[in-house]
């Protein structure tokens, strides 16, 4: 069995080589070749939640476990944690365990990554990117290993928050300028991509169609119906939104609300592989992609991290 | 982080300490002082299950992730396999991570031997044995532990499986007379303690009370409503039936069967646990504990194991 820790996984990414992984998994999806239990979800206190993620496939078999602990700051020690637990498909020995909290951050930012690759213009250079945490982070990376990106403009509501997050992502992007704004209006003017990535419960950008027409979305941050990153004005602008999984649509506040509140009609919800399928996206117009993830993409995330591993000798052995 | 692997864990058992660990488990069971799902179970084909067994408490959390392959044997594997994982009850952290197969099969000897100690005569000498697979060798090492064995009676129905069973236990046990039987009658006959641990969905007992009467039964193996290893005639002889936990009632044929066909008040079951605490057993008439397990057990041998692993320096330390 091996064990690839935080460190482990670090030096193993390739980032377009997840991409392709998320986006074989994708495939995988669309042609319904997987068996996942819906995600099991133990609150054990209002602060400490448990979470289990098995997803199983003809090729590859596992099950993601995280803890979600808010009070762990105080400790010094981040709120997500866990392991990833990887199977061997035919008889169920676990061969790998992986860092959790590394698999979510990098194949959530590989996600986002495919969604600028495919409803973006290749020549966009300017990037935004709302909020400024762990998984912003990732989805700066990403989105510089798939376009060009000369500039990333960066805006969070507490300013202090954007020096630190700016000084690291220019050791990751040393050629990038990476520039704090004042405003969700000022970042959307300059960037060609915008990327939100907040656990906001109200919209995070103006609700002004003439200022967000012709941009492309990526939406990360709303996971639950109660949580909402894009204003009214958005949806009108759109043909389709492009989605990773159809249930992100019972799942996201930023698909709920419009389509109960008549901004958006659900059946031009479509998966961002079918729409990549049939060469219908026009990137010349505004665009926008939700994920919500699944543990499909995690285990294939895994699975390629695993072989590379086992290829270059990387990981510590244990023995069963 | 810390790794118990099969042999580590056989390194660190003290059979009585368990039983201990089982009975404060017990107790807080009792005390409702846990939090605990559903076991969770995704069935992934005919013969490939994946089981999830969440369970939380002030002192100590986990998980137990099981894979039950049924083909496994063609590969020389076993068919249960998989891990524990316990996590630092304030901030999640997993702090070890435990060969979950030898859990399983230690805390469920651990769990018999409680039945065994509070609901036989101490003076009990002679041990019967109905089944002769995984986990009857861990049920016959820890009687031995809380009773003076002098002779343990085998049955399995293919004869021939006792041959290396007894060879195997009478290393274990080299002090004790391993004895294969010809049938359950002569078995029940020659023993004063009758252990149950087969997978049968027909009693492998014979229905005759007057043999029945004034053993000491200990059921482990009906864990599912269609396996019934009593016979009716034994429910006669019983005040009362001691169950490990209350839901067994819902679990085990050994239970639902004889309530729904009026051979047993269901109100007459009670926990092993308050029976003990009311001082209210008689091991002077026919006893019968029936188990069926829960994480909550698993959890607190773990956290023992755990403990006494970092005390002795045992285990491979894994870089987080």
């Amino acid at each position: 069995m091996l064990y690839l820790n935080r460190q482990d996984v670090s030096s193993l990414i390739d980032f377009n080589e997840l991409i392709e992984a998320i986006e074989h998994s994708m495939e995988i999806y669309d042609k319904k070749q997987f068996m996942q239990p819906d995600r099991i979800k133990v609150n054990v206190s209002d602060s400490e939640t448990y979470l289990y993620m098995p997803c199983f496939t003809e090729q590859i078999k596992g099950t993601k476990i995280l803890t979600l602990s808010q009070g762990n700051s105080k400790y010094n020690l981040p709120t997500i944690q866990g392991v990833m637990l990887l199977n061997d498909p035919k008889t169920g020995t676990i061969d790998c365990i992986i860092d959790g909290a590394s698999i979510t951050g990098y194949r959530t930012g590989a996600v986002g990554a495919a969604g600028i690759k495919y409803t973006s213009g290749e020549n966009c250079r300017n990037l935004g990117i709302i909020g400024t945490g762990v998984q912003a982070f990732y989805q700066a990376q990403y989105a510089a290993a798939v376009r060009d990106i000369e500039n990333i403009y960066l805006y969070n509501t507490t300013a202090g928050k954007m020096t630190d997050f700016a000084k690291r992502l220019k050791e990751k992007l040393p050629k990038v300028n990476i520039i704090p704004t004042v405003s969700p209006a000022e970042l959307v003017k300059k960037a060609d991509i915008i990327i939100t990535a907040t656990p906001s419960s109200t919209p995070v950008l103006p609700d002004d169609a003439a200022l967000l027409e012709g941009k492309h979305y990526i939406g990360i941050g709303s996971y639950k119906p109660n949580m909402h990153e894009y204003p009214e004005s958005i949806y009108k602008l759109l043909d389709k939104i492009y989605v990773d999984v159809d249930f992100a649509k019972e799942e996201s506040g930023d698909l709920i609300t419009p389509c109960e509140k008549g901004w958006f009609r659900e059946d031009n919800i479509q998966t961002l592989y079918s729409a990549v399928k049939s060469n219908s996206i026009n990137r010349n117009k505004t665009t926008f992609f939700k994920s919500v993830g699944m543990a499909l993409f995690d285990i294939f995330v895994a699975g390629k991290i695993y072989k590379k591993a086992l290829e270059q000798g990387i990981g510590q052995r244990i023995n069963q």
